[in-house]
């Protein structure tokens, strides 16, 4: 659902299913025999981020999901678990409820059916209070590139019962380089389990006007810091509303150019959002009397913001959105989310999701920044708000035909503009598809791009053949650069690409 | 006051100060040059695990903290800091007040007058919520070993405004190995600030019997993990709470070996402990009615165990120690507690601190483990249970004489023996001093000790001429390797130690 570029990039020319970590060694021993790029997945959902394919063309595939799809423990009085690349968050919640620990949440993404490893050492998030996965992750076990098998943390203590409980260990804390890079394969990851809270409440608020972003921000910023808001906090678009109900744009319009928003308030009539432009889905937990503190508190900062209208749960039906937003929020996977690639036929999607502080000022000028690109490319602009803790990601999925070239130059073009455009006013994404690693890297060139010398440092020391995942996160092995590997102006198109790897 | 060896080993050969990160680059480029050996501290207090001494006798010692002692930024919206080393926690604090920023809270440990850098790299706590510093600091800057200097996560883009917001940046996550490790010297770190929590309340319990230590454990871990119990728990062993005090264990005992519990309990029978062994310090947060919520199950849970009693914190003196633990998890940085290094005279401490899982089995065995290594050497035990948030550290602090060289030795011949008994149950340090780092980095020894390999690997990367901080966390340079530097099983005394890096 995300060919942005030719059937015949990004392609690998082999696959293997290794079913242990013995495997997944021999299988990165042979590679560095043969010098053949090897380009692991867990189980290559990554939506909006380059799915299951490799950076080089011809790479092997090394699909560690498979086969090794073991949930190893969950630890009902530590609340943990330990997982293999395979795990997706459908499984380990359907594992939980099977063994009856209804003490025990899990935290699943948007979309449910991908792995919990893949979505934890990409960075990604979810929408419960442990809605940061890296932080609450706790311990790794890494094929190194050059085939040796490492335990992080306590994991490195023979015997110890400590691996899933303190992630740090003694001496340095490698677990981050391992994220987002190309640094290692994990095949084993240690994770918190959420307690059940003791009862939660989802609420939902609209608001009538675009302007309305900026002050709406101010007042979430101290109330999701100060954890009043207690989950990550998702700020969206009345035409997400619309687009997710599944439906394609042609029903609402065939014109020209980007949907006009009077077509969209239109088709939003008769639904909840009625008028309104920002939709906010949040959710409180505890015990009811814990919940209404927090839930008077929101509600009168939140109606702050005039002509802001709580709606009341109990009069949307069982199929709105809002319910899919309540099932994530309390720790159910699903799937209703990707509804939207229905916009337009041949639906595929790409994120653009550039990070910025909490503030109005920052939304707006995210918000204007991007709405300009997509009226240049004559795209249909869909935002979210996604407020973490003290920082949000403005998160647009632009949403294209795959079998139509224009369409897809024309996302892409709209995404090197926006991410060039962002980079000049100080925001970065923290997340990327493929295609545009190396751009995105290369906005994070401080002091003459002393991180990425940094970066590249370590891969010489890991993997001197350079054999895993070259250009992932735009770390190329020594053998690649400075001979065209890189992905910048040309628009995707690789100068090299012949699937063949460099000496 | 940690002086557990001779005065001339781990003593450094000259001191340098630098005034900025350039000057630490100049410091870090001369030191390649010459090829002598450097040993970077903040503020050097690092209580317990070492102080400021160097680990190769004839180091230079690069005092960060001297100079580099600003505070950045304090961002009130964002709820963040950007320090130097050579800010304390006590700097920091009056900083924050002096600017009238009541919404912002600090976390400091246990004794507020050292770096906040340096404790948050040695990945120490504090008992506030934002009591594990590494997981709230934000952004490092930090001077590579061949001097180039990086800025890590959000930092690594120009112009960017969320360097203290967003922790993670694009690409590889790589503070974690620049803490308790010799991989480069951070000269600026972004923290988080607590938001007031608009209330707060101190509580105490005691506990009768020794034995009631498995109980109550197991009663806390849930508590804590459920966040009702809110900080960093305390429960400490009535000796503690006689030793705080500041008196000489002479006054109470003259003869052989360690101090008769019944003298203990004697001395304490007109203290808030009375006839009591354990003593619980924990605080609950917010507005009044969401305190008492929590307080009233943590009322029920703690009077599960016999005897429990709550005492009433109006009926304690100003001057009681319970005061102090008040300070501290209300965000006031203190130092009362390290009256306890008066229990013996010219006293000196030195830590031993294993990880294990929040379970009464475990504490059980801790305990027993440390008190039949203590009345071997005749030393008396001071235990306290430091309960993180899904694991604990028992703390046991050594009080020793540092003049006495028998007692020196058998603090050190005991801790020596502590470690390698916990590692045979499978339980690691999370930190430790300088003179126990190459045997506690021997019990992370998994896979024919492939994560020592693994920091070596890195080590020689990204400092290939060995300088900076040479077997810190027990992690050699290449020309130090297997030539005798290693302070094993010879209580100390290295083999090597003229004061002359090998070439």
């Amino acid at each position: 659902m995300m060919h942005v570029l030719d059937d015949e990039e990004l392609i690998p020319s082999a696959m293997v299913y290794p079913g242990n970590t013995e495997e997944v060694q021999q299988v990165v021993i042979w590679a560095n025999k043969y010098s053949i790029p090897i380009f692991p997945i867990s189980m290559g959902r990554n939506f909006g981020y380059g799915g299951a394919a490799p950076r080089v063309r011809g790479s092997v595939l090394v699909d560690l999901g498979k086969r090794m799809n073991k949930i190893l423990d969950i630890n009902p009085d530590d609340y943990t678990c330990l997982v293999e690349p395979g795990v997706s968050f459908f499984a380990l919640h359907d594992e939980v409820k099977r063994r009856g620990y209804d003490h025990l949440w899990i935290d699943p993404p948007d979309v449910g059916g991908g792995s919990v490893i893949g979505n934890t050492v990409d960075r990604g998030v979810g929408y419960t209070p442990y809605g940061d996965h890296w932080a609450v992750h706790s311990g790794l076990e890494v094929v190194l590139p050059t085939g040796e098998v490492i335990r992080t943390g306590m994991g490195a203590l023979p015997g110890n019962n400590t691996w899933q409980t303190f992630p740090y260990g003694f001496g340095p804390y490698s677990d981050g380089i391992f994220s987002q890079s190309n640094y290692g394969i994990v095949t084993k990851m240690g994770m918190a389990l959420m307690p059940n809270p003791g009862g939660y409440e989802s609420f939902m608020y609209t608001f009538p006007n675009e302007e309305d972003l900026a002050q709406l921000i101010e007042i979430i910023r101290p109330l999701r810091i100060g954890n009043i808001l207690e989950n990550v906090a998702q700020l969206r678009h009345v035409i997400q509303s619309i687009a997710v109900l599944g439906n394609p744009r042609s029903k609402y319009y065939t014109g020209e150019g980007a949907i006009p928003i009077e077509i969209i308030h239109e088709a939003a009539s008769d639904t909840p959002v009625g008028d309104h432009t920002w939709v906010y889905f949040g959710m409180s937990y505890g015990p009811p009397h814990i919940r209404k503190y927090k839930l008077d508190i929101i509600d009168a900062e939140f109606k702050k913001v005039a002509g802001a209208r709580r709606i009341d749960p109990a009069t949307l039906p069982p199929d709105e959105y809002f319910w899919t937003r309540d099932r994530i929020a309390s720790g159910t996977p699903d799937l209703h989310e990707l509804r939207w690639v229905q916009w337009v036929p041949n639906g595929s999607h790409i994120a653009f999701s550039p990070v910025s502080p909490i503030r109005g000022t920052d939304a707006a000028k995210l918000i204007e920044l991007a709405r300009r690109r997509h009226d240049e490319f004559g795209i249909d602009l869909l935002p979210a708000f996604i407020v973490g803790l003290r920082e949000m990601h403005l998160i647009v999925e632009i949403v294209f035909d795959k079998t139509d070239p224009a369409r897809r130059k024309a996302a892409l073009d709209c995404l090197r503009a926006m991410i060039d455009d962002a980079a000049a006013c100080g925001y970065g994404e923290y997340r990327t598809h493929l295609v545009l690693m190396d751009q995105i890297a290369g906005t994070y060139s401080w002091n003459d791009g002393a991180l990425m010398k940094f970066n590249e440092k370590l891969k010489d020391a890991l993997d001197p053949n350079g054999i895993l995942a070259p250009g992932r996160c735009g770390i190329w092995p020594r053998q690649y650069r400075g001979r065209g590997w890189e992905m910048r102006r040309e628009s995707g198109e690789n100068s090299q690409g012949n699937g063949v790897a460099p000496d």
